[in-house]
């Protein structure tokens, strides 16, 4: 199985499955093509949230705002699963949560040979360097012609939230598609809560959207355990007024 | 083979593919994860038009406005299809259609203990039920442990127009991707006619969009058999300013 | 492996999906359902630049401003693909690209019978000559009895630009989902230029985005070989202001 996963909106991913299918026989499952274009923070997000419910499988992942610069890309092994991307840490916090409790990523190798010649890296470089693990096996996929080896790769970690006595401030990492602005605020912050300050205003807090009237803001924990600001039936981004990357201040009185 | 349709979006899909793929060796079709939000009627009209073209698979669809409450997943059997949804009536119109003609569909069971600790029914509660059953195939559906037996889930039925002898009072039940306003109004109703009024306005009844110039406004009867107000190479929803709920008068001179 | 293509959107697309499934057992691969409605030409373009990517296949692709005249269904073979569509030229081409070097695409058959009492082909035309060219083998496909033949099939050329000794004048033939304005004008245009008058204003040619600084205008020669008017990480086709079927001036000093 190989999942792929980009910003390149449509038909390009289909140019990197016809790729892959030339060279292996494998179930493609897209995770989305409409990751916020060039946003490698928030497709390391998502990435994150959705790959570790896969079994074991070859993910292919491309965000890559240096496509034309010399990026290479990387092939991670985390447990029984491979990432193929760009090095640029888009693959590291979904890596890690495969390697799970005590494993860690390992990069496997890095092709960076064919990336100097290609204006479409995705479907040159990372969808037959995706088919070419998928084709041999995570175990062997070192021994691949394509692959020189490497020790390191670059790390991405998201913002931690600035913790205070009454206050937390913490930043919006990604907006989901019901307008869900989703924090980097871990959801214990609000626990036991009725309601909570945002940017000064008081908003309820309910573990369900339902928790509320209808067009009435809440705050919840997500199924990713972050701290949302949410609208039932509505969009949080909106209300809230907010933006991926933009601050968000929770106060307690 | 399991077909999936929401109203997510993107990437939260994906996640419900993962948490299948895990239990049971599928091929996925995905039926649209774009249905109008929350709009109950539509994703069952829609469901209704597109899932008796399949053959026998397991449908998942999820629309669902009360997630977060107590609603359960009903897994219905509908001749050799089996449909895995929320019980709010969004499977009802394409059941009965699978079930064809003098069949019934026939409530397998329900799983609701995993919706109470969840805020992402569709992969926790819907995607594990669907994959289940398909692994057990739907004839052992009901001796799966998460299925609880049940008599009878929530209906759901279109509203039927209002038929006076000069005038059929319809309501759009859905508007395409290509802003085809489809209606309630069974196509008989402008069968033989050459013309009919549109809340008061004259226009060409065609069979076929080639029967007016490009730009005008017509009638026609759709693929679903119900009328449609279309424009040949326009939308016909912005032309007759409708949307879905709105109620249309057609009238015969 | 069958491939869809269409301006449909969705759900219209997954009716077509069950058709096929009901008739033949195949991996199915979307290579888009977003191309612009009902732009032959621009479909024409894509279909060429991404089909020749994949293994063997048969592919299907509808965009088909003529639906609901007698149009008919073609079944074109080039190399060892099959391809599947109207008989408009939006299958061109690609087959021609399929055939290769010295091949001919060649006319299989012609399927217009069922064509005269559907409203929509992709599902009750389309989609089933596609399964059952997929059920026997493009070598078989002529004894198919929906099938009759012909010898010729609809023709499609993109325009040639106009080329004089200090200037192109080409045409805009697509634009991707960055932005990207695709010329007709082959690369070699600017091949060892540093920049290029584009309708009188100099912008640089670079090999690739990141030769210029975020934000700013470039000519690049994309994947496809054409030279894009681009702004790295931003849209060229509204810095450039221009759309699909534009004109489009290059001029050398």
């Amino acid at each position: 199985m190989i999942t792929l996963a980009s910003d390149f909106g449509s038909p390009y991913p289909a140019a990197m499955k016809g790729v892959i299918l030339g060279r292996t026989e494998a179930q493609l499952v897209d995770v989305t093509h409409d990751f916020p274009r060039q946003d490698v923070r928030a497709a390391a997000f998502w990435l994150r949230e959705v790959l570790p419910w896969f079994p074991p499988a070859v993910h292919l992942a491309v965000v890559d705002p240096g496509v034309g610069t010399d990026r290479a890309a990387v092939v991670v092994r985390a447990g029984d699963h491979a990432l193929v991307g760009p090095d640029n840490g888009v693959l590291v916090p979904a890596a890690r949560e495969l390697a799970g409790e005590g494993g860690d990523p390992e990069v496997v190798g890095i092709a960076d040979e064919d990336a100097r010649s290609s204006t479409f890296h995705g479907r040159d470089v990372f969808a037959p360097a995706a088919a070419d693990v998928h084709r041999v096996g995570i175990d062997d996929a070192a021994s691949l012609d394509r692959l020189s080896s490497v020790d390191e790769f670059v790390g991405l970690s998201f913002p931690e939230p600035d913790v205070t006595d009454d206050a937390v401030v913490g930043e919006v990492l990604a907006v989901d598609d019901f307008g869900n602005a989703i924090t980097n605020v871990p959801g214990h912050a609000v626990e036991g809560l009725d309601a909570v300050r945002v940017d000064g205003q008081s908003v309820p807090v309910g573990e369900t959207f339902a928790a509320v009237p209808e067009g009435q803001w809440l705050v919840t924990v997500g199924s990713h355990g972050n701290v949302e600001l949410d609208v039932n039936r509505g969009r949080g981004d909106e209300a809230f007024g907010v933006a991926a990357g933009d601050d968000v201040r929770l106060s307690f009185d």
